[in-house]
């Protein structure tokens, strides 16, 4: 109805998807953090719908992106590993995947409405040529294949580059700069200009847009500008924040200055839980459990804004479960085109509920770690048929996803199999996983076969796609990456020779 | 100088605190939690200003409510006991103390400057004749001296008394009904019509007043009266936030009908940490550790909001540290009048705060378990003097103030006694006290010395008050209150036996 609605009058209002890194729940104003650092974010959500219950497709960076911009789970996209079961696997320099030519980018649908695409920031579906985002609907890009990490030597593994659409015009720590020991860096000022630069460019032609704007500074190593350094009371994390949270300010801003706010959908979300592994590093996963890397809340579970003033009334606060690919669905909705028929796409469009209020309590969440399904929610119960965090011994060497945090029986340090039982949870009473319901209570036989009929559904329609993440090799680095030549920067590529990936987590 | 102001010009602005019984931290929508059940509440903060870092007296009800009205630290005013070292006390119904005579309250003093007063809730500043409210200063009561526990069967132990001024007119479970299974209870429906019935009397009599509104339903035996039982998503505990939260739109609703909003000094806060042992009856300590009980940051950081529109600028969001305390000196500096010079009053006036931003860096937050120091914060960092939660009997025994949280070292379960190396944590970086600074690091040793001195000169200065919570007597329990002889309610009182109360936490 909402899309019928969308075709006929056919406003193709831009959009907006604003995706941070590692950012946490917690970390908002809004979701209660006491630092409150997010004067911006809070705006925008008093003027916009806030999503209490919205979640990224992986606890992990790259499969949530693959999510978002397919539609689709990872285990459906590939963005996953049979290397070992049930573990978490994304694209780091020597991963030969990516995203398959196969799946359907948002851009790419986005392009036969006359949108322009251009993503700034973190790309992460795949390093290589043929990955890269103008191989896939994107108009432009601005930011980089991978993450920040390094500095590296260019002996043994290569800087990162940072690329201006297909060719690279620097590297990490070299061209652009992140300090190691004060972690300033400029880039997201970067990134903040390059999307204001964006919009404005794009308002000029006349051009409907959608811009996915995913800077990485709240990723470790984090960073922030001079302007931002010092200014949080909880470190370079809080600093990152700031910086973000002015970003997002700035650029509703340019909407307004623009007077093209009321035409302009924004998301705003994080790809993944708070990485609580770096402690003091990471964000906070407020009321929830554990973090990035696990199915538990803490991993998933995203500070989540729509905005679209005009269109969404101000200030509604929305505990209908989502997923960061029901961005996709909406957004190829407001584009007036229709999904692909020949495959399933996971989103859901969230126009009913963003602009009629229409709720569907029947919308299921599945938390995939890597090749396996762990958990399922639908309403407020949440079934977990796997459960771990990470090993013992990894434990033991100090990542712990739960730090502070002790749930008996839930935070495994081994792959426990509790399919015959699933451990549940009411998350409305209990949103931090504290209580597994009592299999013998007669909410647990009342609530589990509904959702044991709603996995079973699930995986009777589940077709594997095939798993980009298992094959590594050095050869594949960025070491001569296009554009490499122009700026003499091609540093000489070693044999290939290509092994298993492994994964720990 | 805020003060002077106040007693130049004499405003006399009406007074209302809202206390919350066990209320915590992260129950509020504004505070982050997931089900945001408070939208009166998350108002009130918009037009007011949020206090982030904000703290009770004490981590339990009796000493903190006494530490208000008195401007005290409950060491200081004698609610507390000397019978076992750092473990907590109160005013059960057997207690033999309570407020003493010396110690001057709140409403005596407001009473020199023409105020009335009124508490409508729960007293628990002692039950015996002698220290009810109206010989405390204050003019109307309507609540109970006592938490509503029961039913009792008037044999054992009488059931629990409900005053009107002097007297009490019913009990609970007999004329005040709260159902055992349902929890179905009108009595903050009760708390909040008296309320408005009194600021209507007293706007009509053009009385200057001060309101202490400290409804309990959100201490255990939960209840919410009809419209309100299972609107929330989290159960009993979540209905009875909403109702609450109800209240306070309707309060201020009232004030603003009347048109003295701009003249009425409105703070809402609660009078411990969210009760995390009661489990999904309990409610949330949001991202911190522990819970009432403790002197960890769950057990005594508050949900806390002033609010005086016209006064107080809309929006504030202050991080300036503050406690239960700073109210009475408030409240005094409101009412023109001067503290009491003949004793430490610790609470200091929000006034510069709240009116001109002026903060105040040096306040300290000394945090207290019975007669014993445990911890002290300073600007962001807090050392922990004595750690520990409960006993480890009582921990096996299934009592946890800690549920689903693990901070080896910190959350001990014996009496850990660190003054020779306080444990020192950044609530900055770490709201959640989870990474103790290492003592060998330059921050440890550059910023211990002056929690130190801190601490020497807050010692120096103590004089322990005469502890009102050691004795214990049957007779004293509430057999024939005030007024049971006109309701033919006295009941038969057994013979005096003063034993030593024991307190296990
Ligand atoms: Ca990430
Ligand atoms: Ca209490």
């Amino acid at each position: 109805k909402q899309s019928e609605q969308m075709r006929k009058n056919g406003t193709r209002p831009n959009i907006i998807v604003m995706l941070m890194d590692d950012m946490g729940w917690g970390d908002l104003g809004v979701f209660g953090h006491p630092a409150k650092e997010t004067p911006n974010l809070d705006k925008m959500a008093s003027e916009g719908a806030l999503m209490t219950d919205f979640y990224s497709g992986n606890p992990l960076c790259s499969p949530s992106r693959a999510a978002f911009l397919t539609g689709r789970l990872p285990i459906r996209n590939g963005f996953y590993s049979t290397n070992a079961h049930a573990r978490n696997a994304y694209t780091p320099q020597k991963i030969v995947g990516g995203i398959p030519d196969s799946e359907i980018l948002l851009p790419e649908l986005l392009r036969k409405a006359g949108y322009k695409s251009k993503i700034i920031g973190k790309w992460h579906l795949g390093q290589q040529e043929r990955y890269l985002p103008l191989n896939h609907g994107f108009d432009e890009f601005f930011g980089s294949t991978n993450c920040h990490f390094g500095p590296y030597n260019n002996k043994n593994t290569p800087n990162i580059p940072v690329f201006r659409n297909g060719e690279m015009i620097g590297r990490y720590y070299e061209e652009f700069e992140i300090h190691q020991k004060t972690g300033e860096s400029n880039m997201t000022q970067l990134f903040i200009e390059e999307a204001l630069k964006f919009i404005d460019e794009q308002h000029a032609a006349g051009n409907p847009f959608f811009l996915d704007w995913t800077p990485d500074a709240t990723h470790t190593p984090l960073y922030a500008s001079s302007g931002f350094l010092g200014n949080s009371q909880r470190g370079l994390y809080g600093d990152a924040v700031m910086e973000l949270d002015s970003g997002v300010g700035r650029i509703l801003e340019k909407l307004r200055d623009l007077k093209i706010d009321s035409n302009t959908f924004v998301f705003f979300m994080s790809d993944n839980g708070a990485a609580t592994y770096a402690k003091e590093q990471g964000g906070s996963v407020g009321p929830f459990l554990c973090g990035k890397e696990t199915t538990f809340e803490g991993g998933m579970r995203e500070p989540s804004i729509a905005w679209w003033p005009g269109k969404i009334k101000p200030g509604i606060i929305s505990r209908q479960l989502g997923s960061i690919m029901d961005l996709f669905t909406t957004a190829v909705e407001l584009a007036g085109l229709s999904i692909p028929k020949d495959r399933i796409i996971d989103g859901s469009s969230l126009l009913p509920l963003l602009l009629n209020g229409e709720e569907d309590p029947n919308k299921a969440i599945f938390y995939y770690r890597g090749d396996e399904m762990m958990a399922v929610r639908q309403g407020l119960f949440k079934a977990h048929y796997w459960t771990w965090t990470n090993s013992y011994s990894e434990f033991k060497h100090g990542t712990n996803f739960c730090p502070g945090q002790n749930v008996t029986g839930v935070m495994t340090h081994d792959q426990t199999n509790h399919t015959d039982s699933p451990l549940l949870f009411n998350l409305g009473l209990d949103p931090g996983e504290k209580y597994p319901i009592k299999s013998s209570s007669a909410v647990y036989k009342e609530v589990m076969p509904s959702l044991e009929a709603v996995v079973k559904d699930h995986k009777n329609k589940l077709v594997a796609g095939e798993p980009q993440l298992n094959i590594c090799d050095k050869a594949v680095e960025n070491w001569a990456p296009p554009g490499c030549v122009k700026l003499n920067k091609c540093l000489p590529i070693p044999k290939s020779n290509p092994f298993n990936c492994t994964w720990v987590h």
